[in-house]
């Protein structure tokens, strides 16, 4: 049974593991992926985490990982698939429906199966074994939202793409597009055309979301088109992507924009659907918690940006995680 | 008239100085010392503020400074003494009633008199000049509680001190006694352990409050000595610290430890006594806000130790300062 197990190795989960550790709580982090980082470890050039200037997204990632590493943080990769209260749920041996709908006993995944009714606390279901822990971090993060329109799944790698920082360098002098006029779309984009022969920005409204800095540095380029008032209607190609067509929602006028590459920054969503009908969301899915991590379940937390917050941001991400051990402490220690 | 400044140059302030340059804020920094850095300059070792680790609170703060310096943060050496509503404040030629009791004629100190009555914003009043703003961003941290007993006035810097990793150096070989339990007290303890002859630690209670893998650490350190349940009713001495009076408060019994140092560290105060009657605050003296960093005055935003929270940490605090510049931004989007 764990003090706490950490969901998520992004910002969040890390400083949680680093407080968790620091306050010598017995804890385990799962990452589902082999990398720690989350979405940091896209991001070409991080500058605004406080004390770490001009830092590489991946560097960064591996810096937080160290850290807790240092702190002798256990790290293990597996996914959650359910979180059950104690009691009701690993000392029942009954079929666990996996969102996937493949069902699997907590035997046959060579659990062994708690008697004991009262023990209080959760177990943390995952692909690979049915962990017990007082509490629970959520800090499973976002991910890049879709576009859904024809084409976007098709040439997904074949021209498609969700990450600049990734994919950039395979559209040397090429043409691309970047759709979206937030922060990333605008990074994206400045990025891009530092190697690109042309970028094409489709963005559905007259002016950019994007940070003013952002906004001049990419206004001043070149070789970057605006392509104002417009949506992405399809994505076009054969073996890979070929033209981008949109459609100006001021005047209804079409074109196809020629290019080799799309690059869709149309911002986040939670990765909050293992835990619906767990906690309470909001109706994006952002797990409801204030600055504290605290959910409507005693004993569960969220961290970073799973939960409702006004800045989604690698400093407030790292916030979160210290101040969710924090809370988790205090319950503990109110038990 | 700046878009916003910012009062103080702790990670709060300087995390604030890092995100107003980066969304292109006619931004300006007052720093009340000739260091930026805040408490964090005097913690001999701060191991968690992730992605740092190990590092030496100096260096941590000249990172950070040097961070706002790089990104082109405007730094001004200056004492708030305080902060008025534009129009009432600046456009008034009446003498300004500083804290102590020193009357300033906005003429005096060479500052131009607006008379446009409609502009909105806010007039900061330092001990150089009036700056005028559209926002603030308070984050002037907190500073060092004091004991309140006899001798402690008398004896600072002869043997009273408020920061082990300043002056620990100077009581190497001898006997000091750090008073309090939580965990700035604690990782004193332990400093001063490695170098001093003894270490007693007095505490109120019979148990610490600090963070139980640091508790471990002082607990096994053979030159500690635990005074439990007790107060310190004196320091005593001649031209130096030589002996701190305490008092169990179960047994009443009284005794005199013989030291050659005082440290005391039973926790801090929010340096906020300028705004008072400015901005809300709740009973300890803390800005009432929330993680956005906004008070009850629109346009003034508070972050950092300074602010009402449950956490305050330098992560915690570099977060405010991100969050009270997208909530200034807002601010001044929605005008």
């Amino acid at each position: 049974m764990y003090d706490v197990i950490i969901i998520g190795s992004g910002p969040a989960g890390l400083a949680a593991a680093i407080y968790a550790k620091r306050a010598c709580m017995d804890m385990l982090a799962l990452e589902k992926n082999y990398m720690s980082g989350g979405q940091v470890l896209n991001t070409y050039e991080v500058d605004n985490y406080p004390g770490l200037k001009g830092m590489n997204g991946f560097d960064l990632g591996m810096k937080l990982r160290e850290h807790a590493d240092a702190l002798g943080a256990e790290f293990v990769t597996a996914e959650v698939k359910e979180i059950r209260r104690q009691g009701k749920a690993c000392s029942a041996v009954q079929p666990i429906d996996f969102d996937e709908g493949a069902a699997v006993h907590a035997a046959e995944i060579g659990e062994e199966v708690r008697e004991d009714k009262e023990t209080e606390g959760f177990c943390v279901v995952t692909d690979k074994q049915i962990y017990e822990t007082k509490t629970v971090i959520i800090a499973s993060g976002a991910q890049h939202r879709k576009l859904g329109i024809p084409g976007e799944e098709a040439f997904a790698g074949r021209g498609v793409s969700y990450c600049a920082t990734c994919d950039g360098a395979f559209f040397r002098d090429k043409v691309t597009a970047v759709v979206g006029g937030g922060d990333v779309a605008v990074e994206d984009a400045i990025f891009l055309a530092r190697g690109c022969r042309k970028v094409y920005v489709v963005h559905r409204r007259d002016e950019l979301r994007a940070a003013k800095s952002l906004q001049e540095k990419l206004l001043s380029m070149p070789n970057v088109e605006m392509v104002w008032d417009s949506v992405a209607e399809e994505i076009q190609g054969e073996q890979t992507v070929s033209g981008l067509a949109v459609r100006n929602v001021k005047t209804g006028e079409e074109q196809v924009l020629e290019v080799d590459g799309v690059f869709i920054a149309v911002g986040i969503q939670p990765n909050s659907e293992t835990y619906q009908g767990l906690v309470e969301m909001d109706r994006s899915g952002y797990i409801c918690a204030d600055e504290t991590g605290r959910t409507n379940v005693p004993g569960i937390f969220a961290a970073g940006d799973i939960r409702t917050k006004a800045l989604r941001q690698i400093v407030t991400a790292a916030s979160d995680g210290a101040n969710a051990v924090f809370a988790a402490e205090q319950y503990l220690n109110e038990r």
